[in-house]
């Protein structure tokens, strides 16, 4: 019995409609000839809250019972997930508390803060978010909504691919960024559900392999903190359900370095038009390595939220 | 009799169909709210050389007898009507000369030849590119391709209004940028044929405000060659075509200042993901610092060629 099937995505398609964005997907001729195929690039950083997040995030909280979710929500994320939480409970008319901590960038906090949520910090170094998170949760009642370990959020995650393989529905292959691994989860129970010979290819930082390592082991293998610049996709440990439907639906795991990264990047800027944070560009930066077996190829960009100042930080100097 | 109709931009429309992109319009919750009203914005960075130019350009290649076209185009440019020239010839199995100051960068001249073209350079400063052309036109027997001042090309341009119209049908308010004046003049005759209420608002910088002196005047009006750095709209003075159609049909001209176009490219990528050379955000400028009428509004992003490091000089401090 697998952890979520395409009828669960389908019903997340159905509560997100009309409240989440259907992404533009891109084709660019210049990455079609330094890739050898036709490429639809499917933006999600053009979702609400410049992330896939949001997908996930919504289903969940629009599934509570009206009883749970009126007493609240809350999340541990100082990035992406942070914004969606605060957004999907806004627009369904709850509370959203958020554990992030103290040293998160200013920018993330006001943004959470801008859609209405509650920010708890916390010191990383000296206090542990989940014991603040689960007296928060005791005093409040209010719900967790998990990241990526949870299969209404991996059922959210999924439309992403319902809506690529609406818009490019001859693709061979399918190339998703993998963090903890919710992204990837919902994408490929749709894929091979619907086009069973795809290939699924998932892309991981170089310094954070956890789910290649995972897989080949054939069992969750945790690794260290991984230094990357892709500060989403720093999973130190696949999720127990994300596991459990990768380890059957996914084909191959990929890595790229963070130079790789940012050449992605500054190709997706110049050529593309699009702004990606390092997280949202491993797909494509693994597509312009060559690391990608060929094929008619859909890849998503994950995510946008970078500022001016960190790109320019990052990118300055090309 | 006007100098284009809206039978002449449905005719471009069917000769770019299936070649031009179909760009996507775009919205945001915070431009919306920001500026009080619903926006909705054509996204023309993701055209096909990274600006609308290659609709008017492919319109008026496409259009020349064949004994015409197989001698080949000319066009003197160093910016984003170049580079659509180069890929409408190349497209349309001719021939393109691009006469450009040698000082150009070299991203543009590398990017230009890349698509094909011929790239004749000539000193800026001690010879008239006009008289080169004209050589060059009559030694190879090369068609000249306007940048704007041409009906053909007008109506082209005009092909982003009618794509724009079939998605936000409702709009009350079209915000165009003004260089030579060939994008709003396209826009501007498809929208008041289709919504007849509408108002059509362009949009050129503090600097270089020669529409606007314009129509205030009545007649073409020439100034100095406009310090901005909104370089796709330095033209000094209107063109012929352009001004007569725009005299009729463009209601206002307003101005944004440099400081305020950065603003609006910052806003463009932090908010809505997207990468916008500083005449594309000029649109976007004048909604954010409260200088357009009200009501559900489109507003045109013309291109988004602008590259890392140049974003990172202009932004990178912020």
């Amino acid at each position: 019995m697998p952890v979520i099937s395409l009828e669960d995505v389908r019903a997340a398609a159905a509560r997100i409609d009309g409240v989440a964005k259907r992404t533009p997907v891109l084709t660019s001729r210049t990455l079609d000839e330094r890739t050898r195929r036709s490429v639809y690039v499917k933006a999600e950083c053009f979702q609400r809250g410049g992330a896939f997040k949001f997908r996930g995030a919504y289903n969940k909280i629009a599934s509570l019972p009206p009883e749970v979710r009126k007493r609240g929500v809350l999340a541990y994320s100082s990035g992406n997930h942070a914004q969606a939480v605060a957004i999907a409970a806004r627009l369904l008319g709850t509370t959203a508390t958020i554990v992030m901590p103290e040293d998160a960038p200013a920018a993330k906090l006001e943004a959470t803060r801008g859609y209405g949520a509650e920010v708890v910090s916390y010191d990383r170094w000296t206090e542990d978010r989940h014991a603040i998170g689960r007296r928060l949760a005791e005093e409040r009642g209010a719900e967790l909504v998990p990241p990526y370990d949870d299969p209404l959020v991996m059922a959210g995650q999924g439309t992403t691919a319902l809506e690529l393989l609406e818009d490019a529905p001859a693709i061979d292959v399918l190339v998703v960024p993998v963090g903890g691994g919710g992204l990837i989860a919902g994408c490929a129970t749709v894929a091979k559900a619907r086009r069973p010979g795809i290939r699924v290819i998932g892309v991981e930082p170089e310094a954070g392999d956890d789910t290649r390592r995972s897989l080949a082991a054939g069992a969750r293998v945790r690794i260290d903190v991984p230094r990357t610049i892709a500060d989403g996709l720093q999973a130190a440990e696949p999720g127990e359900s994300t596991f459990a439907v990768n380890r059957e639906l996914v084909d191959e795991i990929v890595t790229v370095t963070d130079a790789e990264i940012l050449d992605a990047m500054a190709f997706l800027f110049d050529r593309m038009k699009l702004v990606t944070e390092p997280s949202g560009a491993v797909g494509v930066a693994a597509l312009l390595a060559g690391r990608v077996p060929g094929g008619e190829t859909g890849v998503v960009i994950s995510g946008g939220n970078v500022g001016v100042a960190r790109f320019a930080e990052l990118l300055g100097g090309r």
